[in-house]
């Protein structure tokens, strides 16, 4: 997210709901959500809401072509299992057929070249070689399965996350400084106007492609400033060329004035990242004995950002 | 597949490696598809080269954002399924996570709610009730993988695809009439040559997004002319709009010269389609009794062409 003036979000922000449509279970997601937040809340636990993942813009309203952004999602899912292990509830608001914590680590794995029938005893079994470490793994989700602990909401277009985002934004007002938004998703800075959009299938009988998209609202400036301004507000900026990283993410947190940008380098992303919050700067690295341990950078973040929101809570 | 002059096709046949990146496998992947036919052929066995799910369009060369095409690979899975069934060696060229044959019927569900820890026995077990029919489908995916009927390659950009396609061609070249192109991917009409990408993240800052695409060349052309002269070629034509479908297919039939087009409609293709021939069109739909026994479209497209397959072999 980047440069818009806050003054145009706020404009942005009332014309929601005109130049995105809005998904049909909002209203009962809003409702599970703050349901979700609020059990949480009384218990004295900590929510966070991470987003996951990219958005996909259509580029016909009966839509076969659409733009989308990198994003496979494995940040968010990662980083939510690491909340969930730091003691915090989790919605966890990701991209259809996203990464998903815990199942993404045999997402590369084909199911069913790691089953066995066994038919003598009318069983099918796991091959544990195919799945290292199943029986754990399957422990731990189904222990945070049965504690309610993540919610699982999912979106697909741009019009789908904003409208979701801000319903989330809703739902956790009730509880302060307890919530933290860690907004991991690769979100779209441009879309077309349902307005502008052709309704059928573009024909590449009319010879080249013109597309003229319109800058995407920012809604990290009504997040905190209207949304959600008593909550714990990271926001995620990557970016291909490094010698911009840092100015761009000072300049959000300036323009925001949300408490910290994570910032990273796409070629570089799953080894180093750098938290910036107002008045410092926090260099995370995993060390090459990290890498032989399988120790994930987002084990890091989300230490370092869970112990920034536990003092924010205190200064609150 | 649409609308360009084969002169325009011929000489884009030429700067292929010239406008798309040639994947580093292609080499390796080209003589794997060619031992394939080669040993299916042998043995008498027909062998069809299916294309599956959409391409990936990058708008920038170290890529964040691309242009996309709605294509979950289902209806390509499937019918490498129904192909398997009639008798088919199949070569799987399909997107990268897009859909899988067997896999498919499994693919909305997490793996982790479908499998119960038995720590007693120290054994992962299937829920069979969480995955319908597991135990069967499993059989045949292995008697499938064991007999060495299907050859999974997969592509992500249309770069890959576009050289795989002619890689695959040149491949099933030796198998003669023996060979079947299934060409059922979304493949992109438009793109953005590598000359005018720009490498870097394209900036939000700088304002709203134009974006000028070329035509991408129609490989159907070299495909029936040069590369594959004798193979029996199906193209798919999907539009929204159904009062053009039957012009368009009928169109590509006439300038390709190719032996079919199953011609379909976005919200109709799961029931309806029509296979379209120089002289002749068959509709095929689903009745409400096909569809409350689980039959799939797929089966009677697959059935359709394997016939017209057959009688093609006869007269050449």
């Amino acid at each position: 997210m980047a440069d818009a003036k806050p003054s145009a979000s706020g404009a942005a922000e009332g014309s929601l709901a005109e130049e995105f449509a809005v998904p049909s279970q909002v209203e009962e997601l809003r409702g599970r959500m703050a349901e979700f937040a609020e059990r949480h809340g009384v218990a004295g636990r900590r929510v966070v809401l991470i987003t996951s993942g990219g958005t996909k813009v259509p580029l016909e309203s009966r839509t076969v072509r659409f733009l989308d952004n990198f994003s496979s999602g494995r940040r968010g899912a990662s980083s939510a299992e690491y909340f969930l292990d730091a003691g915090y509830a989790v919605i966890f608001l990701h991209r259809h057929r996203s990464l998903y914590p815990y199942t993404r680590l045999y997402s590369g794995i084909n199911l069913l070249d790691a089953l066995t029938a066994e038919p003598e005893c009318a069983r099918v079994v796991v091959d544990q070689s195919a799945l290292p470490n199943i029986a754990a793994v399957l422990t731990r989700y189904q222990a945070v399965k049965a504690a309610g602990l993540l919610l699982p909401v999912e979106f697909s277009t741009l019009s789908d996350y904003l409208h979701l985002l801000k319903a989330a934004a809703q739902a956790l007002s009730g509880i302060g400084s307890k919530a933290m938004f860690y907004l991991a998703a690769a979100v779209s800075d441009f879309y077309i106007p349902a307005s502008e959009m052709p309704e059928h299938k573009i024909q590449s009988s009319n010879g080249p492609l013109q597309i003229s998209m319109k800058m995407v609202p920012k809604m990290l400036s009504p997040l905190v400033r209207d949304w959600a301004p008593q909550a714990f507000i990271i926001s995620f900026k990557l970016e291909t060329d490094c010698s911009i990283l840092l100015e761009r993410a000072r300049r959000a947190l300036a323009t925001y004035r949300h408490q910290a940008v994570v910032a990273n380098v796409l070629d570089t992303r799953r080894g180093y990242v750098v938290v910036v919050t107002r008045h410092e700067q926090h260099e995370l690295q995993l060390s090459d004995e990290d890498a032989r341990h399988n120790v994930e950078i987002e084990e890091r973040i989300v230490s370092n950002l869970a112990a920034a929101h536990h003092d924010f809570m205190l200064q609150g």
